[in-house]
Order: structure tokens, then sequence, then C-alpha cells
């Protein structure tokens, strides 16, 4: 037996739980034996063991989301971890916490044919936001301070903001196997249970001086909006919609910035943006003269037209990390700073700076929600009438239909837009996800079934193309028995291209490259996991599908088959109505 | 409509053709869009479309393989690149020539939040052996010499040796349409319609002074082995095989040496060493004085073993490009130089310096021989005693029934130890491929199909687990009518860990982590692909099913169900056998 990696990889795994690393999901190899077995012995560590890497790099990330906090990974040696490439670079740019850590074979092997050997230093490049080569294991007491103040470290960088993850490689040597019996397993952290080197993150703020200075500033000026992109804090809506309500700014709510649902006030919430933003008379009559962004861009491109079409706008960008995220290139202020302390801050300011708010400059948010109102109440109607199974009319009828504290994962692509589009305000909280860092259709299955533990109801909305990339996802659904409610929108092929210049191609030439139908019966495919599978044709039998998903649980997947064609079709049909109903109105 | 991007594009599209590569595999997306229509619109180009980019990824890896020539790879930007790592790090490793392009946003665009934007510059790291990034397409002359002095390159590089894979990203701006009615497009190439850089590659041989010295020496040395790891290099199986016979070494051949079967002379190739090499009788009687090894490291433990029970004994390591694949650490000479000329040149040497050659060393090869005929019989015996699916004794079936020119793909992890013990010698012509570089069980699935095309009859032999890891490969059968039929050894999980330490672990530990059953029903997944599946369950039934699968086409999956627990027993039946034997022979 091999005391020296015993003690030295349980004094990390310990230390990992220790530092708030819960979860760890493995996939099956060799080298990686030490750590998988300490961490499936330590008592309180729970482990999910995936075969396929790429699938639990994003299941991973998916449940570090859904727990907002680090999840670790752990593979064996070689392409294994260069499989956790894609979701490493998507939790990087959509910063979620993951301690990613690959066993390697040791420096004597390295780079001279040895099998299952790749190039694993700095593997991860500008996607980790920290890297370590962890030493040989030994068990001086020193060696030991160091297993315990990497862990440590590796979980407190991988949730400091931006959090993002962060790759430990590990050489290892024969034997493999630690020592169970060894004496001085997990021993020799603090006494307390805690970390062994507990860190703490400040929360930044601009000097009051700064503060009241941008208060003044924003309460002199009338027209003035609130962007909140993909984000994800407790706490953020009910400050950011406290600070929209005292300068009486209109919040462009993108569907992830969970604004839309929940028991915030959602009355300066706008969340039919994406629509009237592509009209022309509503542009020209909502000129800002002040844009304060939050989070990650929105998705609507309506938003990023009607953004650069003021580019004299005084755009206003926070930050709560290091990062730099402005596509429009118009940003004329990067703020770092915490946001919901910003807006709570922000909120005492203009309070104290304009003690009699509310009358000052009404009249241009009153406008953003009428415009809103009338727009929402025209996307519910219009999908409605469709009684084919409209793409869009899924996210009207899922608005009314998901129940309270479910989660709502949506992929790429489509439903994302989709969502933007047709889903509006709700009362009930529903949390909304997906994966915007990199916008990938990869990975989506795994990320959702990873954000449904610890959620009631999970539904997981999904095209076809998205839904076959990570098929194999669906094992761990079947091996852990999760629950999840996948929509599959199947369309038989990508269809955003029906929406984009790609369209214009000669048929032949547009679904060889772009169409790309596959043709897959996905009821053979989930049959495969044991999973449930409904197909529908009316929204009667969705709505009933729906429902009973949701009381039978496990693997459920309720197949809507639409026509790519038609779709957009009915796209264009609705904005037409749009634009009539506002020319009307405005 | 976009001139410059038309021009510069088709230029560089073209030019990859005329520069030898003819075969694109692209996965759909929005930003390649150039790439991919001037690609589908070149009249000598073949174009596969794959959705899943890591399976794309492996399907141009083997592709690559079985044409001897590389590959182009085509993906949008964001995840979709990072899905490349693995067949990218197992190209880098195994030598495997392919050329990968991935779309890019424009450099206002990265780093600033915007959709689907990765850091792709150096993306692969050190598993790229060249990378550029392109510029923003431009028309003029020089740029058009660029982009073909560029596609020129970067398939030089790719096929020259070591070769590699190269990658390149290009940025592209909207609008993405290429002007299909350019009157330029395709022109300005040479006029001969040969490459715009004809690169020729010298091939590195040793001083002849240098070369009659080595020679001298091997002539005088009675004990010298020779060893053949994977390779691929037509001619060299004449030229290593004719060197053996001057100097009178035995040949060990790994199985992915292209050496145990062909019509070279097989009389010095030895193909049982990995099940001999495990008794210490005869590792004490064959002490080797001299060791020239050729390729990568082949897989046999056993032969790694006895290398390192004789560090005294001189081994010299031929590498034709600069690398350095020696894990044992034990290479006193590594010879920079084309291997088949190498053994060509030394054959003419050692004639010179040894006219009467044939008996002054014989006694030690016809050792080598006569336990590797006896280790021969005694494994196809003992195998064939076992009526139940034994896994070894699948090769021993193998070697019998493949057709001449056929191609015998297999899996890692089980596969290729079955296969390097089991398969011997064999007059037909079997071309045996596997992914060696990295050892992974990811890609098999599509590496095979790619290797598919241009072999008549080809064969995968692959595990249960690995399988299942790509089985997003099998679209690639359906999209595009390829044959081949999959042997799969379904043990239901990892079959290999019950041979080594892990399976010391108590039952539940090591089923969790390392035995890992999934226990999917692969007739479904197939069914999923239009495959034929049969599950066979009597060599009889097997040998008809490989026959039937060959007259019928498609993707035909055979079954083998076997067991973990017995599977293991099984082997060790056959070594104690062996042991007795060679006990009473030696």
């Amino acid at each position: 037996m091999n005391e020296e990696l015993t003690a030295y990889v349980s004094a990390f795994v310990d230390e990992l739980v220790r530092s708030g690393v819960r979860d760890i999901v493995i996939s099956p190899g060799s080298r990686s034996t030490p750590i998988a077995i300490l961490a499936a012995e330590h008592p309180q560590m729970n482990v999910r063991v995936i075969v396929d890497e790429r699938s639990a790099g994003y299941f991973a990330l998916g449940l570090a989301k859904a727990k907002r906090g680090a999840v670790a990974l752990l593979c064996t040696s070689g392409t294994a971890a260069a499989n956790y490439m894609p979701a490493v670079a998507e939790a990087y740019l959509a910063r979620v916490p993951l301690v990613v850590l690959t066993a390697d074979r040791p420096h004597e092997l390295r780079d001279v044919g040895a099998p299952q050997t790749i190039q694993q230093i700095g593997l991860f490049g500008g996607h980790a936001k920290w890297f370590a080569e962890m030493p040989i294991p030994e068990s001086s007491a020193q060696m030991l301070r160091h297993a315990r103040m990497t862990a440590s470290r590796a979980a407190a960088v991988a949730v400091s903001h931006p959090r993002g993850p962060v790759h430990l490689n590990f050489p290892l040597r024969e034997p493999l196997l630690p020592d169970l019996l060894s004496p001085g397993l997990w021993a020799g952290g603090r006494e307390e249970g805690t970390a062994y080197t507990a860190v703490t993150e400040g929360a930044k703020l601009p000097a009051p001086a700064a503060l009241r200075s941008l208060a003044a500033k924003l309460s002199q000026t009338a027209n003035g909006i609130i962007v909140c992109g993909p984000q994800d804090e407790p706490g953020f809506a009910e400050a950011v919609t406290g600070l929209a309500e005292v300068l009486q700014y209109p919040v462009l709510a993108d569907p992830l910035s969970q604004l839309r649902s929940g028991s915030h006030s959602l009355e300066y919430v706008i969340d039919s943006y994406d629509a009237f933003l592509r009209d022309e008379s509503a542009i020209t009559l909502l000129q800002p003269e002040v844009i304060i962004r939050f989070g990650a861009m929105p998705v609507s491109k309506a938003l990023l037209q009607y953004i650069h079409r003021y580019p004299q706008a005084r755009m206003i960008v926070v930050e709560e990390g290091d990062g730099w995220r402005d596509p429009t290139l118009l940003a004329a202020e990067l703020m770092n700073a915490d946001p919901s302390e910003l807006c709570r801050a922000l909120t005492v300011c203009v309070n104290e700076a304009v003690p009699k708010r509310n009358a000052f400059h009404a009249g241009w948010a009153r406008r953003w929600r009428r415009i809103n109102a009338e727009t929402r109440r025209l996307l519910r109607e219009e999908s409605r009438r469709y009684d084919e199974l409209f793409e869009g009319r899924l996210f009207v009828e899922l608005e009314d239909l998901l129940p309270e504290r479910s989660t709502l994962f949506v992929g790429n692509s489509m439903p994302i837009r989709d969502l933007d589009t047709f889903f509006g305000n709700n009362p009930r909280y529903v949390r909304v996800m997906g994966n915007r860092g990199a916008n990938g259709i990869d990975g989506i299955v795994s990320s959702a079934l990873g954000a449904s533990i610890g959620s009631e109801h999970t539904v997981l909305v999904i095209g076809d193309l998205s839904f076959y990339h990570d098929m194999n996802g669906l094992l761990a659904a079947k091996l852990h028995g999760l629950n999840m409610t996948v929509i599959l929108v199947n369309n038989d092929g990508g269809g955003i291209f029906s929406f984009l210049s790609q369209a214009q191609l000669p048929e032949e030439r547009f679904e060889q490259l772009f169409g790309t139908p596959i043709g897959l019966d996905y009821e053979i495919a989930v049959r495969l996991y044991d999973g449930a599978f409904t197909r529908v044709h009316h929204w009667e039998d969705f709505r009933e599908a729906l429902g009973r998903s949701f009381t039978e649980g496990g693997l459920q997947v309720i197949e809507l088959p639409t026509d790519r064609d038609s779709n957009v079709a009915m796209h264009r049909g609705i904005w037409d109505k749009l634009f009539s109903r506002l020319s009307a109105l405005l």
C-alpha cells in the first residue's frame, strides 16, 4: 500500500469537502484511482459516476449552477481530460465554479510515448481561471499542508468573482490503491471542521462620493434604461427593481436574468422588448440617454441593434469581476462593483438626491410599459391563434403551466430565442437556465440533468440537433434516478438557419450544410435510457403530457414535431401583426 | 455579397485541394458558412457533414489514417472547436495529418462577451503541430497569395514527419455568404494545377560511415531483437523483415505494426511474445544484447517488463520525425531516420560486412521462433477449447475469418490487448488499426467509420463502454451509407479493471467506480441508426453472422455478451496452460 499517496490525497479530498465542495462527478479510469476511491469513501462527498467525460463536464456545470457552488470533476489521464474542454470553456465564460481534477502520468512517463499521456499541463489554456500542477504525493507535514491549502484555494478561486473553473493536474505513480485502513485517513484538518484557509471575498463598491455623483446624474436623466442580461445572484432582482423604481427606468430583462418571474416587483420589468424593438417606430420613440447594463449580454438581437442605433447614449456596464463584457464596444463606463450592493447603494443615493420621486420622469417609463403590455398581449393572443405546433407558442404555454419553484432549462439556437420573445413576466418563481457562456448546442442534456438535482420539477426545452449532440447525457438520468421533463422540439435539423441569410441558398445545398436533417426516431433513443416518450400533435395533448410528466417522474420526453419552414412563416406572421398594432398605437 | 471573402476563401479552399486535401468533414454552423459553402462547391472536394464535432474529429482522423493523407475539418466558433480537442490530441500523438479549420468571431467580438466566442487562438496548445491565425479575408494579390501559400503550407506541415494536426483559425465577419457567381472563383492557382508551393521532404538517413559502423556492430551481436510498434508505412514490412533476415534477429511485431499479416516474409515475425514473455523461464532464456525499436511503443505490458529486465541491453530507437518515444527511459541511441530507408541501407551494409550470413547466430532466432510457434499453437488450441464466448478466442476466430484486404479496427482497453495476444501471423493482408496515440476509449466508432472509407470490409472490435462513448458516431454510417461490421464485446462495464489491482476492492465500490455497468440494450441503439443487430451466444452463430454482415453491408452490429469475471478466469487458465507447456519445453 502507498502511505504517501493515501495521506496526501485523503488530505486533499477532505479539504475539498471542508471548503464547500460536496459533489464530485467521476468518470472511470485507472490513473485517477486514489482520488476516486478516497472521494467515494469520504462520508460527506456525493459521488456520481458518469462514463462520458464530455457529458460529465456539462453535468457538473449544471449541478454547480443549480447549487450556486463549486462542483468537482475527476477523470483519468489522456483524452479523457480533453473531453472536458467544451464544458470548461462554457464554465469559464458563463462563470460557473468547477474544480477540475485530472489524473496524469508522473513526469518520467510524459512526452516519451507512454500510453494515455497527453499534454495536460495548462490543457485548458485561458479557459481555466487557475491551474496548478500538483506534486507527486508526499506525506511530510509541509506537503500535507500543501494538499489542504491547495484544495482550499482551488475551491475559493472557483467561487470568487468572476466565478469559473480551476484545474489541478495530479501526477500519480503506481501503486494506485490507497490504504483505507491508514490511521491518518482524513486527519489533519482544522479542528473546528472549517477550511484550512478560510477565504473571504469583499464586495466591491465605488466610493461614496462617486456613488452620489452617479446618482445625481441619473436623477437628472429622464430617458434611462436598465438592461439585465443572464445572471443568477439571489437578491439581485429585488435590488435592481428597487433601483428601477426610484429612477423610473424600465428594466429590459433577459429571460435568464431571473427577473421575469418571482416575488419582486414586476412593475418596471420589460419582457417583450425583443419583439417591439424590431419595430422602427418604437425604436424612434424610445431613444435612451443612458443605459445601465448588468450581467452577461442579453440574447436579443433586436436589443443589440437598438443599442447600436444610439451610440451617443451613455452606457454604464457593471461588472462584478474583472471581466469586460461589452460586444457593442459602446461602454463609456465600466464599473467593477457587486451588482446588488451597487443597486442598493444607488437607490439610497437617488432617494436622497430626489426626495420627491415618482413624478419627475414618469412619462418615459410609462411609454415603455404601455408598448410592452400591448406587445405581450399580442404575442400571447397571436401565438394562441396557431393551433398547429408553433415553436413560439410553446413558451406561452409554459408561462402558464410551469409550477412554482420549477426550473426551466433551455437549449441554444432557437429555444432561447423563442423563450426570450414568448415567455413573459410571471409571479410564480421559475428559475430559468441556459448555457450562455459560449452558447453551444453541445452538453445541454447533461447540464439540465445536473441542474435538476435539488429542483422538484425541471423542464428542458431543446431542439433535435442539440438533443442528439448530448444524447449520451441521458445515461445519467437512468443511472442516477433523476427526474426531468424534456420538451423536444423536433424540426429535424437546424431550425435557426431558416431565419438567416443562409436560407437564400439553393435548397439542396442549404439542407446539406445548414438544414442538416438527421431523421432519427427519438422514441427509440429515449427507450434506450428507460425514459418515457410521448409525441404530441395538439396543444391539449401537450398540456396533458406535461402534467403527467410531473407526476410520473423519471426521464420524461415529450416530442413536438414541428416544421422549419412553417415555423418561420408563423414567426413572421406575428411580427407583421405586431408592426400593424404598434403603428396604430404609436 | 462579399467579394473579399469570396476571393480569399475560395483561393484557400482551391489550394487545399491542389495540395492534396480532397476530403473535408464539416459540422454545421453559421460562422463557418463561407468555407463550408466553397468547400461544397469545389468540384474536387469531398464533403461529409457530421453534426457532433467530437465524432467529426475522430471520423476525420480515421479517414486520414485510411488514406494516409491529410483530411480537413471545419466547424463554427465556440465550443464546437473545443469538441475537436480529443481527436486533435490523438492525432498529434498518433501522428495523423489533419488540417483543422475553425471559424472565429473577428477581433472586435473577442473577449467582450459576444456569443459563441471562446479563446480559439492556440486552442489546442502543444497538440497542434502548427497554428496560424488567419487574417480577415482580403482580396489583394498579396493576400490571395497568402491564402494559397498558407493552404499549401498547412497541408505540407500536416503530412511531414512526424505527421500531425495543424490548426488554422479564421476570423470571419458578416455578411458570410460568398458570391458563387464571382468570375474569379477558384482562379489564381498555379497553371499546372499543382500546389502553390510544392513541398518535398527529404528522407533522413545516417551518414554512410555511421551506417557501416552500426552494421558491423550488429553483425557481431548474436542476441539482438527488433521491436516494431504501431506504424503504417507502406514498404516498411518488407524492409524490416529483410533486415531481420540478414541479422537473424527476431522481429517482435505489435499487432498494429502491420507486420503480422501481408505478403512479406513472416519467417522472423514473432507474434506471441505478449504471451510467452509472461513466463519467467522464457525471459531468462531470451536475454537480449541489443534492441532496435521502430514505431510507437507496443501495447504489450509483458514486452515492456521484459525490456525493463535487461537495462544493459543496448536500445536503439528509430524515430522518423523529431519525437522521443521511449517510455522505458533505456534508449542508448535515438536515431532520426526514415525507418524503411534505414532498414534497407543497413541490410546492404550487413550483407557487405558478413557475406556468409545465415549461420553466424541462427541459434538465437531459432529459439525465439520455436517458443513462438509453440505458444501460438497453444493459444489457438486452448482458446478454442472454450465453447463459451471467451473474449480472447474472438481474435483467433477473426484470424481465420477476415477476408483478404479487410480492415480490422480495434478499441482500446481489452480489445487491443486480446488482439495482441490472440491474433497471430496471417498471410492474408489485413490492415489493423487502433487509436494508440493516447489510447482513449473515446471516438473509436467514428475513427473506424472514417477508416472504413475505401476498404471493402471493415470490422471494428469494441467493448461496450467504448461503444457507448461514441454512439453518436453511428450517425455517420446512416447518413453517409457506410459499411462496417461492429463486433461489440459486451461485458457490461470496464472489463480491464478486473485484471488490475482495483479488483481487490470490495465488490460494491469496485462496481461503482471501475466495473461501471451501464446496462444498455444496444439492440435499441443500433436500431436508432438503422443498423442490423445480431446477438450471438455460440461461435457457430458468430461465424455465420460475420459472414452475413459482409454480404449485407451497411451498419452491422454483432454483439457478443461476455462475463467479466469468467473472462479473467479463462485468460488465467490459458496462462497456466502456457506456463506448464513452456516449462516442459525449455
